[in-house]
C-alpha cells in the first residue's frame, strides 16, 4: 500500500469551488443552523410585539389573535422535531415568519411592522443569554450544595494546607471546600450583577433609529420579563457588551472549576490518594484494578479553554466594528451557545463528582502532619505566650525542628524537658497547639480554618441558599 | 560592509549563561521592579495591622507609634525618590519591612505578627486595584461628559445611521454620541460593581490558615476601606478573581473605545470629512496640507489588544493552579497594571479628543440624505396612514425610488401628483416624513433617534451625573 | 402578558440533573458527536496498521484481507450515511471497530493490536490536520491567483496610497493587490513548514511506552505518506504542537483576511465607492438600490475571531497538562475543524469576491490626486535634480503647496514661472514627477511601485504558481 | 484610622487631566519610552544605508565618512549610558537622528535620503526580532543540552509512565527527558523557519511606494544578513506577520515549558518526591527543613501566560487594519519585547533547574512498579507468545492480576505453576516480560522506551547538536 489520497478536506475544498459563488456565499452567509436554538424566544418576543401592536391600535386584536395562535402552532412544531428548517431562508426569523404566513396567511406580513431583524435579534439573543444567566446560577447553586455537603462531613478532617503544593500548615477538608463556597459564591454574584444589566429591552428600537409608529416599548419590555427598554436605539441594535460580560464571567467560573479539578486529578494519584473517585465519573482498566482515571475532572479542567477561547474570539469580532449593525456580528451566538453548554456541562459534572466523592480521612491527616508542618504554630506561641520576638522565636523552633527530626519522630513528641532544655520558657500549655488539630482548632481568627470557624461559615452558606 | 554580528540579543543571552544559576534565579524571581507601585497601598495595610495589633494588645503601643511614624518616614521617602530599592530584597514588602527595622529598630520585628506574606500582599493589590477601579469610574465620567456636551451641540444635526457602513437611515449626531453615553455608562456601572464585589479584606488571613493571635480582622477592614473581612482564609490568598474581573471590565470597556475609535479614523479621511480633530490629537505633514493623522484615535483603537493580552495572560496564569498559594500567582500585577495604565490613558485621550472635535454639520446632513435613506419613511407612512399592506408599501416606494433616481432628485423632490400616479392613497401629509429632518423628528419611539428623545436622554444623564 | 417562564435552559438544566450523573458523564465525556470527522483518516490508518501487522508476521494474510476488506465496507457505509453511529461507544475508533466486528467477526479483535487508542487518535488527527493544510495551501493558491489578476487588470491604475487612512502618495490597484499576495505567499509558506513538521507518524508509539510486538514503524509510516515514524513514543502521544501550530497560522492568515476584507467594507462605503462589489457577496434592500451591504467581506473579517479564539483555546487546554496522555487533550479536535472550516471558507469567499469585484478606475484616480498627494515627489526632485538638502527642498514644497492650494489648483497645473519664481533650480524637467501617473512611474526602486515593477513581481508569481 | 485618601490612582488621574490634552498626547503617542531598544539595529541599518547612498552616488564618500562615523560615536554613547533620551523627539530613531546632527552637523540631513520612518522602523525590528530567533535557537540548545544530560544519566532508570495522572506502564526517565527533547527540537526548527521567512530587507521601501532616487535594495540586504529585499513596498511596511509567528513559536515552546515546569511541580511535593531541585532554584522555609518551594519551576509555568497575552495582543491590534501604515502598530514592540525576554528568562532557568535536578532513582523505581503496571506485558505476551485471542489474554490477566493482588504481592512474585493453574500454555520465558525493567526492556520499537532504544535516540541529538 503506498500513499494514496482519499483527500476528503481537498475533495472539500474542489467541491466547494465547483459549487460556485452562490453555494459559497450561502455556506458563509446562512445563520440558521445554528441560529435555530432562538426559536423560543423569537416566538415570545413575538407575541409580546404583536399583543403590545394591537393595544396600540396598531394592528387589529383579528390580526394579533391568529399571530399569536399561529406562532404557538410554529413552536409546537419545532418543539415536536417537526419543523422543516431551510437554509435558504438564511435565519430563525425568517423561517419562523415564512412557516407563519404559510399557517395564517395574511396577517403574518403585520407582525414585522414597527420592528426589524436588527432588534428582533438583539431581543432573541438577549433572552436568550439572560435565560442562560439564570440557568448558571442554578447550576451554581447547586455546586455550592455539594461542596457544603462535602465541607460539613469534614469541617474537622485535618489535611495539609499548600502552598508551592509542599505542605505548609494543617487545614481542615471542610476549610478547603469552603474555600470553593466562596468563589463559586462570587461567581453567581458576578452574573446575578451581569444579568441585571443586561435585563433591558432593545425590542422597538426597530433597523436602528427607532420607528414612527406610535408603539409602547415599555409594554413589550414588561411582556418580556425585563426591566426596561434601552435608552438608545442606536445602541440596542449595536452592543454585545452584555454577550462579552456572560462570556467573561463564564471564563472567570472556569477558571475555579479548573482549579478544583486539577487539585481531584492530582489528589486522586496513587502518590497522594487524598479522595477517590465514584466510578460513574472515572473510567478504569480492565487488568489494572487500582488505575481509575479522573476523565471527568480532566474535562472540567479543559473547559476553560474553550470558554475563554469564546470569550476572546467575541472580543476579537466587536473590536473597532463601527455602529450600527455590522454582519460580522452574526459571529456572536456560536460563542455564546458553546460557552453556556460547556459551562453547565462542567458545572454539573462537577457537582456530581463532588457528591460522590469519598475523601480519604486518614490519608489525609498522615499527609497533614508530616514536615513539622506545626513548626509556625509552635512559633507562633513561643511570640504569643512566651514574648519572644519573632526571630529568637524562630530560631528555638528551628533547634526543636531538628531535635525531632534526628529522632525522627514530630515536634508533638518531644518532651517538655526535651523543649526547655532549648529554652526553659517553654511550658506544658505547649502541647496544646502542637499536633495537627491543635493547629487547626487553635485558628480562631475570623475566617481561619479552626473547625468552629468552619461550621459559622457552613450554617452562613445554608441561611443564604435556604 | 558585510554580516557581521554585534548581536546584541546573543551577547545577552550569553552573559546570561555566564553570569550563573543565581543571576537567573533572581531575574526570574524577584518581583520589586514592578511591584513597587504598591508602596502606598503596603504601607497604608501595614498601619492599619499595627494599629489593630496594639487595640488588641497584642503589640504595645509605643511599638505601633513607632511603626506607624517610622512608615510615614518610609512613604515620605519614597514618594521624594530617595528609597533606596533594593533587588536582593526581592519585593516591595521586604523592601519596606527593613527600611523600617533600619528606621526604628526591633519594633519593626513585631509588626510582621499574626500576618504573612502571603495575606499582606493580597490585601496591597486589592487596595491597588480598587484605586484603579475609582480612577476608571471617574475617567468614564469625564468621557460621558464629553460625549454628552457633543451631543447637545449637535441634539438635531442629521448624519447617515450606518449599517454595514452603508447608509441605512438618518439619525442625529447627538443620537450617535448618546449610544456611546450608554455604552460608557454600562462600563462604568460594571466597575461599579466589580468594586463592591471585590470590597472585601483578606489580611488576617496569613499564610493561609488563619491565625491563633487574637485579631481583629473586622477592624483592619475598616481602617482600609473594605466592607467585611473574606470570610475564608484560604480563599483570601488563592483567589485573583477581582484581578480577573477588572481586566474582563477593561476589555468590554476598551472594545467600546476602540469602536469610537475605528469611526474617528473613518470619518477623518477626506473621503468623508464627517469630523476634523483638534490639532493637539492628531500630526500632520509639513508638506501636505490636508494630512491630519488621526494619531491619538489609532492608539485608542490598538488599546483592547493589550488589554485583552493582559487579561489573556492572567486567565492562563491561574488556569489549573491548586491551593493556596503559587508562586505563579507573582505574573497578576504586571498585567493588571499594563491594563489600568493604558485604558486610562485611552479614556483620557478619547475624553480630550471628543471634547476638542468639530463635528461637520454640513458634511453629516450631505451624506445624510444620499441614497435615499428615506425610502423606509416613506414605505412606514404607507402602511402607516394609508392603510397598505407592508409588501405594497415596499412595491410603492421601490416604484417612486426608481422614478426619483431616474431624474436625478431625492424623495421629497418628486411632486405629490407625480407620487399619486403610482399610488393615489398618497397625500400632501407624506412630506411631512420625506427629507432628512422629517424623518429622524418622526421616530419618537422611546430611545429613538428624533431630537426629542435625544434631549431626553441627555437630560436624563445630566441628572445621573449630578 | 405578563412574564411566563417558557425558559429552556432551566428545562435543561433540569432535565440534565434529572437524567442523572449517568447522562452528565456521557454527555461530557463521549466524543463521537465530533470526532467522527476523522473516520477516513481512522479507516486508513488502521489498514495501513493491518498490512503491517501481516508483513511482519503478527497476523494472518487472511485476517489481514479480512480486515482490510472489512474496513472499507465500513467506509463505504459511513460515506453513503447509512453507519449506525452510537454514542455508547463514545468515539470514532470504538465505532469503526465494533461494526468492523459485526462485519467479519472474530479477526477485528486482532487490528488492535500493537496499537492502543492513544496512537490512533494521534495518527488519525494528524493525518486530518494534514489535510487540512494540504487544503489551506490550494486555497491560498486559488486567492493569490484571484488576487494576481486584480493586479493584472490595474497594473498602472492610480489610487492613493494611504498612511492612518489619509492620503499619503499615489501608489497603483495593482501594487496594492501584489502587497497582498505577498501576504498569502507566506501564509501558504507558513502552512508547508507546518505540514513538513506534523508530517510524522506517531502509529506504534501504542499506549505510550511503544510495544515489545516486532513492527515496522517505518512501514506504516510510508504508507501513511509521512516522512518518518516519531522518534520518541512519549511525545508522539503526548504532544499537540502541530495543531497549535495549524491554528497560529490559521490566525495570522485571518489577520491578512480581516485587512483586506476591512478594505473592501470600507472602499465599498457611499464615501469611497473605490470598487463594487459583485450581487452574489452583497446583499441589498429592495427599496434603497444604492445599498450593498458588503456581507461577505464583514464575515471574513470577523473569522479572525473565532480563528484566533480556538488557537487560545487549545493554548490554555493544553498548558500546564503532564505527561503522557490526559483526557483534557479530547478538546483538541473542535476547535481545530473550527479553525479549518471557516479559514477554508473565508479563502473561497475571499477568492470569489476578489475575482468578481469591479475596481472603479476614475474614483481611484481622482481620489489619488486629491490633497497634493505628490508633494513629496517634487521635495525628492529637488533634493535629487537641484541638489536642495532636505530641509530646503520641504520649505519650497511647502511654499508651492500654499500657492496651488491658493488658486484652487493642483501642483501640475502650476506653471514653469511660477514655480522658478520660488526657486529658479526648477526646470521643464519637474513635471515628470508631478501629477499621479508619474509620481507611480517614478517609483522605479525594487518593490516599488512603478507599473514596471508591479508587472514583474505579476510575471515572478506567475512563474512560481506554474 | 477611617477611611482617608492617599489615592494615588486618582491623583494621577487628576493630575493626568491638569496636565492637559498635550500632555496625554504625549504620554499616549511617543514611544521613546520602550522603543530605545532598538538602537543597535537602528544605528546598524542607517550606516548599510549610507553606505549604499554614497555606493549608488546619491551622497558624497564624505558625507559617508561622517555620518558612519557620528552614528558609531552615538552607539557609544548609549552603550555607555551617556545619551540623553529625549520624549520630545518621541522615538529611538528621532533621537538617534537629532544626536547625529548635533555631531556631525548638515550631512546628518543626508541620511534620511531616500527613506522614510515606515521602512527605517520596519528594518530596525525585524532585524530586532530576528536577532531574537538567534538568541531563542541557542537557548533551546542549551535546554536540549540539559536534557540529554539527564536522559543519559537515567537511560535506564525506571519510573511510571503516567497518563491521567495514573501509572499506566513503566518508562525510563531517559525516555521521558528525551520526550522534551523532541518537543524542544520541533521548537528551535520552528523559530528557524519563522527566521528564514522573516529574513526579508524592508528598506527601500521609503513610505509605503518605494521611491525615485536610484537606491540600491539588494545592497543593503546584503550587508544586513537579510536574504533578499521584500518585493513589494506596501507589504514591507504593512505587515508584522513575522512578529505574529515569532510570538506564535514563542507560545507553543512555552506550553511546552510548562509541562515539564507542571511536572517538576509535582514531582517534588512530599508525595511524589521523584526529584529535588536544587538550593538554587527553589527557596525553603527556615523551621520546615523539608519544605523546597520550586518557585522557579513555578514562574516558568506561569510564562505561557504573558506570552500567549503577548501574541493575542498583537493579532487583536493587527485585526482588520487597512494598509499601509496606521499608527496602532506602534502596539507591536512592547509585547514582542516582553515576550521574547520572558521565553528566554525561562530557558535559562530550566535549563539551569535541569541541570541541577537530582532525579530520585529508587523513588522512581518503586513507584514504577506500584499498581500492577505490568499487567500490559503479560496480557501482550499472551498473545505474541501464546497465540491468545486479545480478549482472552486480557481475562487470564485479570485472573492474576486479582491472585497477586489477594497475596499482596507483584506479578513477577506468582510462581510458574500459579500461572499455569490459570492458563497451561504460560512457560518460564514470561518472566521475562514481567518486572518493570524487563518491561522497558522488551518495547523495542523504534522510538519506544528500552534502554537500548533511548541510548540511540540520544546518541541521534548528539549527532545533530555536534
Amino acid at each position: 500500500m503506498t500513499e494514496q489520497s482519499d483527500n476528503s478536506a481537498n475533495a472539500m475544498w474542489g467541491g466547494r469551488f465547483a459549487a460556485g459563488p452562490d453555494a459559497i456565499m450561502e455556506a458563509i452567509n446562512a445563520s440558521i443552523g445554528f441560529d435555530k436554538r432562538l426559536y423560543a424566544q423569537d416566538i415570545r418576543g413575538s407575541r409580546a410585539h404583536a399583543a403590545m401592536l394591537a393595544a396600540q391600535g396598531i394592528i387589529s386584536p383579528n390580526d394579533e389573535k391568529a399571530i399569536g395562535e399561529g406562532l404557538l402552532t410554529v413552536l409546537s412544531e419545532i418543539e415536536a422535531g417537526d419543523f422543516p428548517f431551510k437554509t435558504a431562508l438564511e435565519d430563525i426569523h425568517m423561517n419562523v415568519e415564512s412557516r407563519l404566513k404559510e399557517i395564517i396567511g395574511e396577517p403574518a406580513g403585520r407582525l414585522h411592522t414597527a420592528r426589524s431583524r436588527n432588534d428582533q435579534v438583539a431581543t432573541d439573543f438577549r433572552l436568550w443569554v439572560r435565560d442562560q444567566a439564570d440557568a448558571v446560577i442554578a447550576g451554581l447553586e447547586q455546586l455550592i450544595r455539594a461542596a457544603l455537603s462535602q465541607a460539613e462531613k469534614g469541617a474537622d478532617w485535618v489535611m495539609p494546607g499548600f502552598t508551592h503544593l509542599q505542605t505548609a500548615q494543617p487545614v481542615t477538608w471542610g476549610h478547603h471546600m469552603m474555600a470553593y463556597v466562596e468563589m463559586f459564591g462570587r461567581d453567581k454574584s458576578r452574573f446575578e450583577d451581569a444579568r441585571k444589566r443586561m435585563n433591558e429591552s432593545p425590542l422597538g428600537a426597530a433597523a436602528l433609529a427607532g420607528t414612527s409608529f406610535p408603539i409602547d416599548r415599555h409594554a413589550t419590555a414588561e411582556a418580556l420579563g425585563f426591566d426596561r427598554p434601552m435608552a438608545n436605539s442606536l445602541d440596542a441594535v449595536s452592543d454585545r457588551d452584555f454577550a462579552l460580560e456572560f462570556l467573561s464571567s463564564a471564563a472567570i467560573c472556569a477558571v475555579h472549576l479548573s482549579r478544583l479539578a486539577e487539585e481531584l486529578v492530582i489528589w486522586s494519584s496513587a502518590q497522594f490518594r487524598f479522595v477517590t473517585l465514584s466510578d460513574r465519573f472515572s473510567t478504569g482498566s480492565s487488568i489494572m484494578p487500582q488505575k481509575k482515571n479522573p476523565d471527568a475532572a480532566e474535562l472540567i479542567r479543559a473547559k476553560i479553554g474553550r470558554i475563554l477561547g469564546a470569550a476572546v474570539a467575541l472580543f476579537v469580532v466587536m473590536k473597532g466594528l463601527p455602529l450600527a449593525y455590522s454582519k460580522d456580528m452574526q459571529e456572536d451566538k456560536e460563542q455564546v451557545f458553546d460557552a453556556a453548554d460547556n459551562l453547565m456541562l462542567a458545572l454539573a459534572a462537577m457537582s456530581g463528582m463532588l457528591t460522590d466523592l469519598t475523601a480519604n480521612r486518614d490519608k489525609l491527616e498522615a499527609a497533614a502532619g508530616s514536615g513539622f508542618s506545626t513548626a509556625t504554630d509552635l512559633a507562633d506561641w513561643l511570640v504569643r505566650e512566651a514574648g519572644l520576638p519573632f526571630r529568637d522565636a524562630h530560631h528555638v523552633t528551628g533547634t526543636l525542628v531538628a531535635m525531632a527530626e534526628k529522632q525522627g519522630i514530630d515536634l508533638p513528641d518531644l518532651t517538655l524537658d526535651e523543649m526547655q532544655s532549648v529554652n526553659p520558657a517553654i511550658t506544658q500549655d505547649i502541647f496544646t497547639v502542637l499536633g495537627v488539630h491543635n493547629s487547626v482548632a487553635s485558628r480562631q481568627s475570623y475566617g481561619g480554618t479552626a473547625p468552629d470557624q468552619v461550621r459559622k461559615q457552613i450554617a452562613r452558606w445554608k441561611d443564604i441558599l435556604a
